[in-house]
């Protein structure tokens, strides 16, 4: 168009690599209203069983003022939001770390998100580089619900000059004493007739298996209409007369989605882990395409404590996603160690009721 | 995995035909808040256009507080939070009885389930058995809003001994005197200007044949949407990877869809038929699978006057849901009989106002 | 069926050109109910980011009292509430006309549509002839939200007699004077950092080509969950056994949903145009099939002062749906002309904040 853009508009080609200087904030457009709209719709798409989120009578039960939204529904529409300004022209979305997820998301809380550039390199070959960006989503009363940080891969413009380099510093883990856990709570209220489990976190170990039983396979609008309800804007999910001119001919699932249907999978065994604390770190392994079924395996890596709670404690887990074959077919799969069905490696950490000794 | 289990816990696995003792009772998992969001689903689903469930105007004007939730919609719900205990590893489901709707479900209101074992008989194979149950849906003040009966058939594990046999007494109808027809109810504010249709009661008689005319392409995305929003988590309508395996190595859509289908189909021909007062009794006669259009063909039945009301009646229907067929091309199919193009042949009992002659 | 109809029944097989009398009208079936499900559904099928339908506090902060609901999902289900009575038998929908967004619609407003029938005439084949219909929706106060005009091909009965000709005055355009604009409107709160855009009125001028980036491809379902939520029952959407027997032996993606998809998609460009006051004119240049993908691109023709107002303007654009083809790469297409990968072309105007210079 021919028009002048003023200096505060997003391009409509979206930002290239030198546009990310360190420092430099973006505050991301359309902040969203969630509503039981969205948290049926996420129910629809990935099949989530989790109590917590389907009963208000437990829900306030346990504390809460009503049902908490799904933590990874907050994750994937805060994560959208930043998707046109941080990741339009990604190449890869290379890693996560530090996602911190703090104070609940109600229906009818509004959430907007910003993002930080903390850390830029070039590529060797001089066409693309690394960009690192904190982000936070917050609610209407400025109160922090999330906050991430992430590393992509970014095209650059021809002859454009990328930033000078600065790698930031970026966490290993989450500490477990950094770990939020609503004072209101009441753990003891996740009965097990609402979840069809007693199994708590006393009764997990380090070096436990589960291979959860169901299996999800993705279809095109499947994705897509999860995409869309996140407002993740990226192409590669959407059209597929542009994905003929990619590598795989095809469009990728989001891989947020893949992380919601490995949750949702997941049920099935972690039944009472009823909120996510952090995700220490993570990566998509491999791509996912529709007409791909996604199972998953978690490893229990951790039982910890958290600070000044003897009713609720938290596993760090390791959620493998796995795709089209049965997870009990996987081996083991060593740390850092890729395999070519599993598609997500995850290292995260999941709130779960102690069980009480009287 | 390695860890043990609570005896309290559902297996990873779901039950087999040895865990069905006679009287054992199974308080399913994850009660649910119906919401609008599950309302606006189902409508986007199934195509579904009775006013009563679309107008709060309407609604109120014919007593009810508010859009009273869809009778099938919580149908499916119900029946969704029963499978992972009931029917997790059935080979097929054999029938219904004695399917009740009582109290209207609202906006807001918690669905909680169980199930008690009230039969079961061995297969002559050794291999298998079917399962009684009776299962009740209650809203948060305990208030039973639905209670039905089914049978399946479950595997048995190698080498269990399965229980002794009991049949159940099972209900041929539900008596039109205990149909439940809420006191508060106002049948005439139903006038035609929204149903478009001044065809009440007084207008069918026994023996009318219905061919609607639309017809419901089903995708597979359709229905796994549907499924997963009713939470049922039976495998055979999500893995395909899974259902290569199978006699018809591929996915089966849920029967409680198709009978969703039927009804919304039916809106064009019994536009005043406003609430499902019971299922006598029904059977998915062939497997609908996605690339399917279904049909629907209704036989009326029976008229029957509702006790202590003048200003509305009930009419018993024989719903035919048929696939890849036009139904006007369906010859008459004799009770009992078979087709191949009928996927559904259901036995029950719809509300309408009656006519009012001053 | 054998059973009578009275006389203000809709017939089953729809209505046919005969019935179409000039001054007839037709009070539409299922008023309805819109709600937050409604509005989730809409972003999950489109894609639409407009801040406005997204954030609470933004609204709020515009004087509204709430989200509105965005315009063209309050137009597509309003529209699909005229197809069981207007369009049922439709060989073409042929254009619009006099396209009015008056009062906001909030969730929790119910809509009720009317058609009146004012014009008619019998094609020379003598097997269809073309309906003009005026229709409106009111909300449950009786206040008009939207008024249309449209005309579409529609066929006869064998045997029966088409109405006498009578050619409507069609209004070439809403005048801009005619537009409605909230009176409590605060555009200036529409800030750049909910938009991602500091582009307002001042911004655009007549010429100006925008060849938004984004493209959607089409799924089956995603164009049926679409059709039915707006109760759209058009058959030639849903059936693909009948649609077997059509020109195209498929089914058509509904002409609205493209719109919307459209819509959607500009965001990235028009980002400030918050809501659409009238459509002038516009067609359906050629079918959507699932498969498709929908690429969109704006031609700026006018620029327009609002009465009354001087912090909020009026742009008049053309949209033009493109199929298939990077819209960079569609030559310019003149008014009236024809281009085989455009399936869409509009006339209308949407509302845009001006700069205000102190």
């Amino acid at each position: 168009m021919t028009a002048p853009w003023a200096e505060s508009s997003r391009p409509l080609e979206g930002y290239f690599l030198e546009d990310f200087a360190v420092d430099r904030v973006f505050r991301h457009a359309t902040p969203r209203t969630v509503t039981p709209g969205d948290a049926s719709l996420y129910i629809a798409l990935t099949g989530a069983r989790a109590p917590l989120h389907c009963s208000e009578v437990l829900a306030r039960s346990m504390g809460y003022r009503a049902c908490p939204v799904d933590d990874l529904l907050v994750f994937n529409i805060a994560f959208g939001k930043t998707v046109p300004d941080i990741s339009y022209n990604a190449i890869a979305n290379l890693g996560y770390a530090d996602v911190r997820f703090r104070e609940p998301v109600y229906a009818g809380d509004t959430l907007s998100c910003e993002s930080r550039v903390i850390g830029v390199k070039e590529n060797s070959n001089g066409k693309s580089g690394v960009v690192y960006v904190s982000s936070t989503a917050v609610n209407q009363h400025g109160t922090e619900v999330l906050g991430w940080d992430r590393w992509v891969m970014v095209a650059r413009r021809e002859g454009a000059t990328a930033p000078a380099t600065v790698l930031p510093p970026l966490a290993d883990e989450v500490a477990a004493s950094d770990f939020h856990v609503p004072r209101f709570l009441q753990p003891a209220a996740l009965d097990p007739e609402f979840t069809g489990s007693s199994r708590l976190w006393d009764d997990y170990a380090p070096g436990d298996v589960i291979d959860h039983p169901g299996g999800m396979t993705i279809e095109e609008s499947d994705h897509m209409l999860a995409t869309r309800l996140y407002q993740n804007t990226a192409r590669i999910h959407f059209d597929a007369h542009l994905a003929q001119g990619n590598q795989f001919k095809r469009r990728l699932v989001y891989g947020g989605h893949v992380i919601s249907l490995c949750r949702a999978l997941s049920y099935d065994g972690l039944e009472n882990a009823f909120a996510i604390a952090a995700i220490h770190g993570g990566a998509h392994a491999n791509p996912t395409f529709a007409g791909d079924t996604i199972y998953c395996r978690h490893v229990v890596t951790a039982r910890e404590a958290v600070p000044k709670r003897r009713d609720v404690g938290a596993l760090r887990l390791r959620m493998l996603g796995v795709k089209n074959l049965d997870p009990r077919a996987l081996p083991a799969v060593g740390e850092g160690e890729k395999h070519p069905a599993v598609v997500l490696d995850l290292d995260y950490s999941v709130l779960i009721p102690r069980r009480q000794n009287p």
